[in-house]
Protein backbone atom coordinates (compact mmCIF):
# COMPACT_ATOMS: atom_id res chain seq x y z
CA UNK A 1 0.00 0.00 0.00
CA UNK A 2 1.30 3.13 -1.10
CA UNK A 3 1.65 6.24 1.70
CA UNK A 4 -1.08 7.91 -0.48
CA UNK A 5 -3.50 5.12 0.35
CA UNK A 6 -2.29 5.50 3.92
CA UNK A 7 -3.20 8.66 4.79
CA UNK A 8 -6.52 9.14 2.38
CA UNK A 9 -7.57 5.76 4.22
CA UNK A 10 -6.57 7.34 8.15
CA UNK A 11 -8.49 10.62 6.87
CA UNK A 12 -11.38 8.34 5.77
CA UNK A 13 -12.01 7.00 9.04
CA UNK A 14 -11.45 10.10 10.76
CA UNK A 15 -14.37 11.45 8.15
CA UNK A 16 -16.31 8.34 9.34
CA UNK A 17 -16.05 9.40 13.32
CA UNK A 18 -18.06 12.67 12.66
CA UNK A 19 -21.33 12.50 14.46
CA UNK A 20 -22.77 13.25 11.22
CA UNK A 21 -21.81 9.98 10.11
CA UNK A 22 -22.10 7.93 12.91
CA UNK A 23 -19.11 8.63 15.63
CA UNK A 24 -19.60 7.98 19.02
CA UNK A 25 -17.92 10.29 21.55
CA UNK A 26 -18.27 7.48 23.93
CA UNK A 27 -16.13 4.57 22.32
CA UNK A 28 -13.84 6.60 19.73
CA UNK A 29 -11.04 9.47 20.71
CA UNK A 30 -11.77 10.73 17.57
CA UNK A 31 -15.32 11.30 17.58
CA UNK A 32 -14.66 12.48 21.31
CA UNK A 33 -11.94 15.22 20.01
CA UNK A 34 -14.63 16.19 17.02
CA UNK A 35 -17.39 16.40 19.59
CA UNK A 36 -15.65 18.25 21.63
CA UNK A 37 -14.90 20.83 19.53
CA UNK A 38 -11.88 22.86 17.81
CA UNK A 39 -10.12 23.77 20.99
CA UNK A 40 -9.84 19.91 21.82
CA UNK A 41 -7.80 19.12 19.17
CA UNK A 42 -5.85 22.53 18.57
CA UNK A 43 -4.80 22.12 22.05
CA UNK A 44 -3.22 18.49 21.19
CA UNK A 45 -1.33 20.41 17.96
CA UNK A 46 0.11 22.34 20.34
CA UNK A 47 0.93 19.35 23.11
CA UNK A 48 2.89 17.54 20.41
CA UNK A 49 4.32 19.93 19.11
CA UNK A 50 5.98 20.28 22.31
CA UNK A 51 6.69 16.72 22.59
CA UNK A 52 8.23 16.26 19.14
CA UNK A 53 10.56 19.07 20.01
CA UNK A 54 11.50 17.31 22.87
CA UNK A 55 11.71 13.86 21.71
CA UNK A 56 14.06 15.59 18.94
CA UNK A 57 16.46 17.15 21.64
CA UNK A 58 16.47 13.97 23.75
CA UNK A 59 17.53 12.32 20.39
CA UNK A 60 20.29 15.00 19.46
CA UNK A 61 21.41 14.41 22.96
CA UNK A 62 20.94 10.80 22.85
CA UNK A 63 23.34 9.67 20.57
CA UNK A 64 20.13 9.33 17.83
CA UNK A 65 19.35 5.91 18.98
CA UNK A 66 16.63 3.56 17.85
CA UNK A 67 14.85 4.15 20.70
CA UNK A 68 14.87 7.77 20.53
CA UNK A 69 14.29 7.81 17.00
CA UNK A 70 11.21 5.92 17.38
CA UNK A 71 10.40 7.94 20.22
CA UNK A 72 10.53 11.42 17.68
CA UNK A 73 8.63 9.46 15.00
CA UNK A 74 5.46 8.82 17.36
CA UNK A 75 5.36 11.82 18.12
CA UNK A 76 5.41 13.43 14.79
CA UNK A 77 2.83 10.85 13.77
CA UNK A 78 1.18 12.52 17.14
CA UNK A 79 1.36 15.85 15.59
CA UNK A 80 0.45 14.93 12.40
CA UNK A 81 -2.50 12.20 13.30
CA UNK A 82 -3.95 15.47 15.36
CA UNK A 83 -3.62 17.79 12.01
CA UNK A 84 -5.91 15.41 10.40
CA UNK A 85 -8.40 15.68 12.95
CA UNK A 86 -8.56 19.32 12.61
CA UNK A 87 -8.08 19.40 8.75
CA UNK A 88 -11.19 16.96 9.04
CA UNK A 89 -13.38 19.71 11.30
CA UNK A 90 -12.57 21.59 8.53
CA UNK A 91 -13.30 19.76 5.26
CA UNK A 92 -10.05 19.54 4.42
CA UNK A 93 -7.67 16.45 4.39
CA UNK A 94 -4.23 15.51 3.53
CA UNK A 95 -4.97 15.90 -0.11
CA UNK A 96 -4.92 19.13 0.54
CA UNK A 97 -1.52 19.84 2.33
CA UNK A 98 0.41 17.98 -0.03
CA UNK A 99 -1.25 19.56 -3.25
CA UNK A 100 0.20 22.56 -1.44
CA UNK A 101 3.79 20.99 -0.82
CA UNK A 102 3.47 19.59 -4.49
CA UNK A 103 2.34 23.30 -5.65
CA UNK A 104 5.46 24.73 -3.78
CA UNK A 105 7.66 22.37 -5.42
CA UNK A 106 6.23 22.66 -8.34
CA UNK A 107 6.23 26.64 -9.00
CA UNK A 108 9.69 27.52 -8.16
CA UNK A 109 11.80 25.10 -5.69
CA UNK A 110 10.22 23.90 -2.26
CA UNK A 111 12.01 26.84 -0.56
CA UNK A 112 10.55 29.54 -2.33
CA UNK A 113 7.45 29.96 0.25
CA UNK A 114 9.88 29.80 2.69
CA UNK A 115 12.18 32.17 1.62
CA UNK A 116 9.56 34.95 0.37
CA UNK A 117 9.10 34.89 3.86
CA UNK A 118 12.26 35.57 4.88
CA UNK A 119 12.63 38.40 2.74
CA UNK A 120 8.94 39.78 3.65
CA UNK A 121 9.93 39.42 7.14
CA UNK A 122 13.21 41.42 6.62
CA UNK A 123 11.29 44.18 4.61
CA UNK A 124 9.03 44.93 7.31
CA UNK A 125 12.06 45.23 10.30
CA UNK A 126 12.19 48.19 11.80
CA UNK B 1 1.64 10.91 -8.46
CA UNK B 2 0.67 9.28 -5.25
CA UNK B 3 0.78 11.52 -1.66
CA UNK B 4 3.19 8.55 -1.17
CA UNK B 5 5.55 9.69 -4.16
CA UNK B 6 5.10 13.11 -3.48
CA UNK B 7 6.23 13.26 0.30
CA UNK B 8 9.14 11.26 -0.79
CA UNK B 9 9.76 13.19 -3.32
CA UNK B 10 10.25 16.11 -1.30
CA UNK B 11 11.68 14.30 1.62
CA UNK B 12 14.71 13.26 -1.44
CA UNK B 13 14.76 17.09 -2.01
CA UNK B 14 15.55 17.71 1.40
CA UNK B 15 17.98 15.29 1.94
CA UNK B 16 20.02 16.58 -1.05
CA UNK B 17 20.44 20.08 0.85
CA UNK B 18 22.62 18.63 3.54
CA UNK B 19 26.22 19.76 3.65
CA UNK B 20 27.15 15.91 2.84
CA UNK B 21 25.65 16.47 -0.01
CA UNK B 22 26.67 19.72 -1.64
CA UNK B 23 23.40 21.87 -0.41
CA UNK B 24 24.57 25.48 0.36
CA UNK B 25 22.84 27.66 3.10
CA UNK B 26 23.73 30.60 1.07
CA UNK B 27 21.05 29.74 -1.24
CA UNK B 28 18.73 27.20 -0.13
CA UNK B 29 16.57 27.67 2.76
CA UNK B 30 16.24 24.49 4.23
CA UNK B 31 20.33 24.30 3.85
CA UNK B 32 20.60 27.06 6.02
CA UNK B 33 18.06 25.25 8.54
CA UNK B 34 19.97 21.77 8.53
CA UNK B 35 23.56 23.94 8.71
CA UNK B 36 22.37 25.84 11.62
CA UNK B 37 21.71 23.26 13.77
CA UNK B 38 17.95 21.64 15.36
CA UNK B 39 16.74 24.36 17.38
CA UNK B 40 16.62 26.58 14.11
CA UNK B 41 14.11 23.74 12.63
CA UNK B 42 12.64 22.59 15.78
CA UNK B 43 11.84 26.44 17.13
CA UNK B 44 9.79 26.62 13.51
CA UNK B 45 7.59 23.69 14.39
CA UNK B 46 6.82 25.51 17.44
CA UNK B 47 5.91 28.73 15.54
CA UNK B 48 3.97 26.70 12.61
CA UNK B 49 2.21 25.08 14.92
CA UNK B 50 0.89 28.55 16.53
CA UNK B 51 0.27 29.72 13.60
CA UNK B 52 -2.03 26.00 12.76
CA UNK B 53 -3.95 26.79 15.45
CA UNK B 54 -4.79 30.84 14.78
CA UNK B 55 -5.87 29.90 10.88
CA UNK B 56 -8.26 26.83 12.29
CA UNK B 57 -9.57 29.55 14.98
CA UNK B 58 -9.79 32.37 11.86
CA UNK B 59 -11.90 29.49 10.00
CA UNK B 60 -14.05 28.82 12.80
CA UNK B 61 -14.91 32.09 13.73
CA UNK B 62 -14.79 33.40 9.54
CA UNK B 63 -17.34 30.88 7.88
CA UNK B 64 -14.23 28.74 6.98
CA UNK B 65 -14.52 30.40 3.74
CA UNK B 66 -12.19 29.03 0.59
CA UNK B 67 -9.97 32.26 1.64
CA UNK B 68 -9.46 30.56 5.45
CA UNK B 69 -8.98 26.88 4.45
CA UNK B 70 -6.06 28.16 2.24
CA UNK B 71 -4.42 29.55 4.88
CA UNK B 72 -4.99 26.67 6.85
CA UNK B 73 -3.74 23.99 4.73
CA UNK B 74 -0.91 26.46 4.29
CA UNK B 75 0.05 26.46 7.96
CA UNK B 76 -0.25 22.67 8.24
CA UNK B 77 1.82 22.01 5.21
CA UNK B 78 4.52 24.47 6.39
CA UNK B 79 4.36 22.59 9.95
CA UNK B 80 4.62 19.31 7.66
CA UNK B 81 6.98 20.65 5.91
CA UNK B 82 9.86 21.96 8.77
CA UNK B 83 8.81 18.58 10.58
CA UNK B 84 10.50 16.52 7.68
CA UNK B 85 13.28 18.77 7.96
CA UNK B 86 13.66 17.86 11.39
CA UNK B 87 13.02 14.11 10.62
CA UNK B 88 15.92 14.03 7.83
CA UNK B 89 18.15 15.74 10.31
CA UNK B 90 17.64 12.40 12.32
CA UNK B 91 17.77 10.37 9.35
CA UNK B 92 14.16 9.83 9.22
CA UNK B 93 11.27 10.32 7.01
CA UNK B 94 7.87 10.48 5.78
CA UNK B 95 8.30 6.70 5.70
CA UNK B 96 8.53 6.07 9.54
CA UNK B 97 5.30 8.73 10.64
CA UNK B 98 3.42 6.69 7.75
CA UNK B 99 4.53 3.12 8.70
CA UNK B 100 3.83 4.43 12.55
CA UNK B 101 0.06 5.24 11.63
CA UNK B 102 -0.68 2.29 9.81
CA UNK B 103 1.17 0.22 12.92
CA UNK B 104 -1.52 1.88 15.14
CA UNK B 105 -4.31 1.45 12.35
CA UNK B 106 -3.30 -2.10 11.92
CA UNK B 107 -2.75 -3.31 15.08
CA UNK B 108 -5.97 -2.08 17.02
CA UNK B 109 -7.38 0.98 15.21
CA UNK B 110 -6.01 4.16 15.05
CA UNK B 111 -7.55 5.22 18.04
CA UNK B 112 -5.57 2.52 20.50
CA UNK B 113 -2.28 4.97 21.48
CA UNK B 114 -4.42 8.10 21.96
CA UNK B 115 -6.87 6.12 24.45
CA UNK B 116 -3.91 4.17 25.72
CA UNK B 117 -2.62 7.44 26.78
CA UNK B 118 -5.81 8.93 27.99
CA UNK B 119 -6.15 5.50 30.28
CA UNK B 120 -2.38 5.94 31.64
CA UNK B 121 -3.32 9.93 32.80
CA UNK B 122 -5.93 8.69 34.38
CA UNK B 123 -4.02 6.16 35.92
CA UNK B 124 -1.44 8.36 37.43
CA UNK B 125 -3.51 11.39 38.16
CA UNK B 126 -3.70 12.29 41.72
CA UNK C 1 12.14 47.89 43.23
CA UNK C 2 9.45 45.21 43.84
CA UNK C 3 8.71 42.85 41.71
CA UNK C 4 5.30 44.02 41.09
CA UNK C 5 7.11 47.60 40.44
CA UNK C 6 9.01 46.13 37.77
CA UNK C 7 5.99 44.21 35.70
CA UNK C 8 3.93 47.44 36.70
CA UNK C 9 6.62 49.79 34.94
CA UNK C 10 7.61 47.38 31.92
CA UNK C 11 3.29 46.96 31.34
CA UNK C 12 2.99 50.81 31.53
CA UNK C 13 6.01 51.52 28.62
CA UNK C 14 3.83 48.39 26.32
CA UNK C 15 0.56 50.47 27.20
CA UNK C 16 2.88 53.21 26.19
CA UNK C 17 3.49 52.12 22.73
CA UNK C 18 0.20 51.52 21.64
CA UNK C 19 -0.93 54.10 18.60
CA UNK C 20 -3.54 55.65 20.06
CA UNK C 21 -0.92 56.67 22.96
CA UNK C 22 1.57 58.01 20.36
CA UNK C 23 3.72 54.81 19.79
CA UNK C 24 5.35 54.72 16.47
CA UNK C 25 5.50 50.97 14.64
CA UNK C 26 8.55 52.24 12.58
CA UNK C 27 10.63 53.17 15.93
CA UNK C 28 9.39 50.72 18.15
CA UNK C 29 9.12 46.80 18.39
CA UNK C 30 6.50 46.32 20.78
CA UNK C 31 4.37 49.51 18.18
CA UNK C 32 4.68 47.39 15.24
CA UNK C 33 3.42 43.89 17.37
CA UNK C 34 0.23 45.65 18.14
CA UNK C 35 0.16 47.28 14.94
CA UNK C 36 0.38 44.69 13.25
CA UNK C 37 -2.36 42.70 15.23
CA UNK C 38 -2.61 39.46 17.41
CA UNK C 39 -1.26 36.99 14.83
CA UNK C 40 1.93 39.00 15.29
CA UNK C 41 2.74 38.59 19.52
CA UNK C 42 0.16 35.67 19.69
CA UNK C 43 2.75 33.54 17.02
CA UNK C 44 5.54 34.76 19.27
CA UNK C 45 4.15 33.10 22.38
CA UNK C 46 4.49 30.27 20.54
CA UNK C 47 8.05 30.48 19.19
CA UNK C 48 8.97 31.65 22.72
CA UNK C 49 7.54 28.91 24.47
CA UNK C 50 9.39 26.05 22.26
CA UNK C 51 12.60 28.13 22.64
CA UNK C 52 11.91 27.64 26.72
CA UNK C 53 11.18 24.31 26.25
CA UNK C 54 14.33 23.92 24.27
CA UNK C 55 16.77 25.89 26.50
CA UNK C 56 15.15 23.87 29.85
CA UNK C 57 16.39 20.64 27.60
CA UNK C 58 19.56 21.94 27.04
CA UNK C 59 20.20 23.01 30.92
CA UNK C 60 19.02 19.46 31.45
CA UNK C 61 21.43 17.87 29.40
CA UNK C 62 24.28 20.17 30.02
CA UNK C 63 24.56 20.15 33.71
CA UNK C 64 22.33 23.34 34.19
CA UNK C 65 25.56 25.59 34.59
CA UNK C 66 24.86 29.26 34.38
CA UNK C 67 25.54 30.31 30.94
CA UNK C 68 22.40 27.51 30.23
CA UNK C 69 20.88 28.94 33.40
CA UNK C 70 21.17 32.47 31.89
CA UNK C 71 19.48 31.16 27.97
CA UNK C 72 16.71 29.57 30.26
CA UNK C 73 16.03 32.44 32.23
CA UNK C 74 15.68 35.06 29.09
CA UNK C 75 13.72 32.36 26.93
CA UNK C 76 11.28 32.46 30.04
CA UNK C 77 11.82 36.59 30.41
CA UNK C 78 10.52 36.22 26.27
CA UNK C 79 7.90 34.12 26.79
CA UNK C 80 6.23 36.58 29.65
CA UNK C 81 7.01 39.74 27.94
CA UNK C 82 5.26 38.67 24.90
CA UNK C 83 2.49 37.83 27.07
CA UNK C 84 2.46 41.37 28.46
CA UNK C 85 2.19 42.84 24.95
CA UNK C 86 -0.89 40.15 24.23
CA UNK C 87 -2.84 41.25 27.43
CA UNK C 88 -1.82 45.03 26.74
CA UNK C 89 -4.00 44.36 23.75
CA UNK C 90 -6.48 43.12 25.47
CA UNK C 91 -6.85 45.91 28.14
CA UNK C 92 -5.29 43.49 30.60
CA UNK C 93 -1.96 43.54 32.55
CA UNK C 94 0.49 41.58 35.18
CA UNK C 95 -1.74 42.61 38.01
CA UNK C 96 -5.04 40.66 36.58
CA UNK C 97 -2.50 37.26 36.51
CA UNK C 98 -0.92 38.19 40.01
CA UNK C 99 -4.56 38.47 41.09
CA UNK C 100 -5.92 35.01 39.68
CA UNK C 101 -2.32 33.62 41.03
CA UNK C 102 -3.04 34.64 44.26
CA UNK C 103 -6.88 34.11 44.61
CA UNK C 104 -6.09 30.55 43.26
CA UNK C 105 -3.39 30.21 46.24
CA UNK C 106 -6.01 31.80 48.60
CA UNK C 107 -9.18 29.70 47.99
CA UNK C 108 -7.45 26.43 48.36
CA UNK C 109 -4.23 26.36 47.47
CA UNK C 110 -2.34 26.99 44.21
CA UNK C 111 -2.95 23.05 43.10
CA UNK C 112 -7.16 23.42 43.64
CA UNK C 113 -7.35 24.18 39.31
CA UNK C 114 -4.65 21.71 38.41
CA UNK C 115 -6.03 19.19 40.42
CA UNK C 116 -9.72 20.13 39.16
CA UNK C 117 -8.79 20.20 35.56
CA UNK C 118 -6.89 17.03 36.28
CA UNK C 119 -10.30 15.54 37.89
CA UNK C 120 -12.29 17.24 35.44
CA UNK C 121 -10.42 15.44 32.33
CA UNK C 122 -10.41 11.61 34.19
CA UNK C 123 -14.32 12.24 34.49
CA UNK C 124 -14.32 12.81 30.96
CA UNK C 125 -12.38 10.49 29.98
CA UNK C 126 -14.05 7.53 27.12
CA UNK D 1 0.54 42.36 49.51
CA UNK D 2 2.76 43.17 46.44
CA UNK D 3 3.03 41.22 43.08
CA UNK D 4 6.58 40.67 44.12
CA UNK D 5 5.32 38.92 47.39
CA UNK D 6 2.65 37.15 45.53
CA UNK D 7 5.15 35.65 43.02
CA UNK D 8 7.89 35.02 45.26
CA UNK D 9 5.71 33.40 47.72
CA UNK D 10 4.50 31.17 44.69
CA UNK D 11 7.86 30.63 43.88
CA UNK D 12 8.46 29.40 47.58
CA UNK D 13 5.45 27.03 47.43
CA UNK D 14 6.38 25.33 44.35
CA UNK D 15 10.07 24.81 46.27
CA UNK D 16 8.36 23.56 49.05
CA UNK D 17 7.00 20.91 46.83
CA UNK D 18 10.52 18.99 45.52
CA UNK D 19 10.96 15.83 46.97
CA UNK D 20 13.93 17.06 48.68
CA UNK D 21 11.67 19.40 50.51
CA UNK D 22 8.98 16.62 51.44
CA UNK D 23 6.78 17.37 48.39
CA UNK D 24 4.45 14.23 48.05
CA UNK D 25 3.85 13.43 44.47
CA UNK D 26 0.29 11.59 45.72
CA UNK D 27 -1.36 14.97 46.99
CA UNK D 28 -0.05 17.71 45.54
CA UNK D 29 -0.08 18.59 41.66
CA UNK D 30 3.32 20.56 42.19
CA UNK D 31 5.25 17.88 43.54
CA UNK D 32 3.78 15.29 40.77
CA UNK D 33 5.16 17.44 37.96
CA UNK D 34 8.36 17.79 39.36
CA UNK D 35 8.80 14.16 40.47
CA UNK D 36 7.83 13.05 36.40
CA UNK D 37 10.62 15.07 35.54
CA UNK D 38 10.71 17.95 32.85
CA UNK D 39 9.07 16.65 30.28
CA UNK D 40 6.22 16.71 32.12
CA UNK D 41 6.08 20.67 33.15
CA UNK D 42 7.44 21.32 29.61
CA UNK D 43 4.55 19.78 27.75
CA UNK D 44 2.56 21.81 29.83
CA UNK D 45 4.28 24.93 28.68
CA UNK D 46 3.15 24.47 24.99
CA UNK D 47 -0.13 23.30 25.95
CA UNK D 48 -0.83 25.81 27.84
CA UNK D 49 0.93 28.90 25.29
CA UNK D 50 -1.29 26.81 22.77
CA UNK D 51 -4.58 27.64 25.23
CA UNK D 52 -3.73 31.19 25.35
CA UNK D 53 -3.33 31.65 21.89
CA UNK D 54 -6.45 30.17 21.56
CA UNK D 55 -7.87 32.21 24.62
CA UNK D 56 -6.94 35.21 22.46
CA UNK D 57 -8.52 34.75 19.52
CA UNK D 58 -11.53 34.00 21.43
CA UNK D 59 -11.19 37.29 22.85
CA UNK D 60 -10.39 38.75 19.51
CA UNK D 61 -13.79 37.74 17.91
CA UNK D 62 -15.97 37.77 21.20
CA UNK D 63 -15.97 41.14 21.58
CA UNK D 64 -13.50 41.17 24.63
CA UNK D 65 -15.89 40.55 27.05
CA UNK D 66 -15.66 40.45 30.88
CA UNK D 67 -15.86 36.47 30.67
CA UNK D 68 -13.19 36.30 27.31
CA UNK D 69 -10.77 38.32 29.67
CA UNK D 70 -11.02 36.32 32.23
CA UNK D 71 -10.65 33.10 30.06
CA UNK D 72 -7.08 34.79 28.58
CA UNK D 73 -5.77 35.57 32.21
CA UNK D 74 -6.52 31.97 33.46
CA UNK D 75 -4.41 30.53 30.45
CA UNK D 76 -1.44 33.20 30.56
CA UNK D 77 -1.88 32.38 34.69
CA UNK D 78 -1.56 28.77 33.41
CA UNK D 79 1.52 29.40 31.43
CA UNK D 80 3.14 31.38 33.99
CA UNK D 81 2.85 29.01 36.99
CA UNK D 82 3.80 26.47 34.40
CA UNK D 83 6.97 28.49 33.96
CA UNK D 84 7.87 29.23 37.57
CA UNK D 85 7.19 25.02 38.20
CA UNK D 86 10.39 24.66 35.64
CA UNK D 87 12.29 27.54 36.58
CA UNK D 88 12.34 26.03 40.09
CA UNK D 89 13.28 22.36 38.58
CA UNK D 90 16.64 24.59 37.37
CA UNK D 91 17.20 26.33 40.80
CA UNK D 92 15.71 29.58 38.97
CA UNK D 93 12.72 32.04 39.94
CA UNK D 94 10.78 34.71 39.38
CA UNK D 95 13.28 37.69 40.26
CA UNK D 96 15.39 36.06 37.68
CA UNK D 97 12.89 36.67 35.10
CA UNK D 98 11.92 39.86 36.47
CA UNK D 99 15.96 41.01 36.90
CA UNK D 100 16.45 40.08 32.96
CA UNK D 101 13.29 42.91 31.92
CA UNK D 102 14.63 45.13 34.35
CA UNK D 103 18.20 44.61 32.61
CA UNK D 104 16.74 44.89 29.54
CA UNK D 105 14.64 48.14 30.07
CA UNK D 106 17.69 49.38 32.41
CA UNK D 107 20.23 49.34 29.74
CA UNK D 108 18.73 50.42 26.34
CA UNK D 109 14.80 50.24 26.72
CA UNK D 110 12.91 46.77 26.87
CA UNK D 111 13.28 46.90 23.16
CA UNK D 112 16.71 46.65 22.44
CA UNK D 113 16.88 42.64 22.78
CA UNK D 114 13.64 41.85 20.36
CA UNK D 115 15.68 44.93 17.97
CA UNK D 116 19.15 43.02 18.13
CA UNK D 117 17.02 39.67 17.51
CA UNK D 118 14.98 40.93 14.29
CA UNK D 119 18.28 42.61 13.10
CA UNK D 120 20.40 39.60 13.40
CA UNK D 121 17.83 37.34 11.70
CA UNK D 122 17.83 39.79 8.75
CA UNK D 123 21.82 39.97 8.28
CA UNK D 124 21.74 36.07 8.04
CA UNK D 125 18.82 35.92 5.88
CA UNK D 126 19.65 34.09 2.50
Amino acid sequence: MTSNDSLAKLAATIESRKAANGGDPASSYVARLLHKGPDAFLKKIGEEAAEAIMAAKDAEYGGNTDVLKAKLVGEVADLWFHSLVALAHFDLGPADVIAELERREGTSGIEEKALRKVLARESEAP
